[in-house]
């Protein structure tokens, strides 16, 4: 009976791991959505077809998003949209991220003080979206 | 020639109101889509299949994306999801959605004075997404 469970329990445990595995790729899948939602909505305030009422919010929510973007890969979980590179250059991507959290939150500190023009300077320096998913992403179409 | 060049910018304005439109349809979409990222993060924490470190960070985001959202619907431009409804019955919506701003923002505080767990509390009662969905949103497959 004990070694049935023992077996049982054996067997059950990969299949835990892929449902946290799922989870955690799901998981950094709406924070990186809730980044590109960001970006899009202020990428529509800097051509002016919206008004910059929201701006400093947008730039507020966005370093957020970067924090828990950084965090969402603390758990080394392979799968998604991560390329393996992710995972075997995980030093050069962290710096990466860590740079994009730390330039976003210093956007936010900027409008706070300086008022959102001051802040949006920095925005393209700070929105380096593409030059990373080029090396760290394969975008499911 | 001037009456040439007068009957041309009649002829144009409508085709301009027209792409300002799409723009704010567009941009009240991607905040739209922010809230749905951030309430379906929420949820995995909720659920417990992801750890609470950045739960704070996802109350705080999802306090300014309401906001924006609210605002988003100041501009009363038909189309997108938003059904008729939200235009006849534009201050029973509006009063939703401030109520939903005032919610969020009420849970953001509490996060900061008592902690996550204080403040999640209050999450199914401030994330009434689908009862105010299921009359004001014709959700396009």
């Amino acid at each position: 009976m004990r070694t049935a469970l023992f077996a049982a329990a054996i067997l059950l445990v990969p299949a835990l791991v892929r449902a946290d595995d799922k989870d955690v790729i799901e998981y950094r899948e709406h924070v990186m959505k809730e980044l590109n939602e960001q970006s899009a909505a202020l990428g529509q305030i800097l051509s002016t077809v919206i008004p910059g009422d929201n701006t400093v919010a947008h730039l507020d929510a966005l370093a957020l998003a970067a924090r828990a973007a950084t965090k969402a890969f603390d758990a080394k979980v392979p799968g998604g949209e991560a390329k393996p590179e992710v995972w075997t250059n995980y030093a050069d991507f962290m710096k990466r991220m860590n740079d994009f959290a730390a330039k976003t939150a210093k956007m936010a500190d900027t409008a706070h003080k300086q008022g959102a023009d001051a802040a949006l300077n920095d925005v393209v320096d700070a929105l380096s979206c593409k030059s990373c998913h080029d090396v760290y992403r394969a975008e499911k179409k």
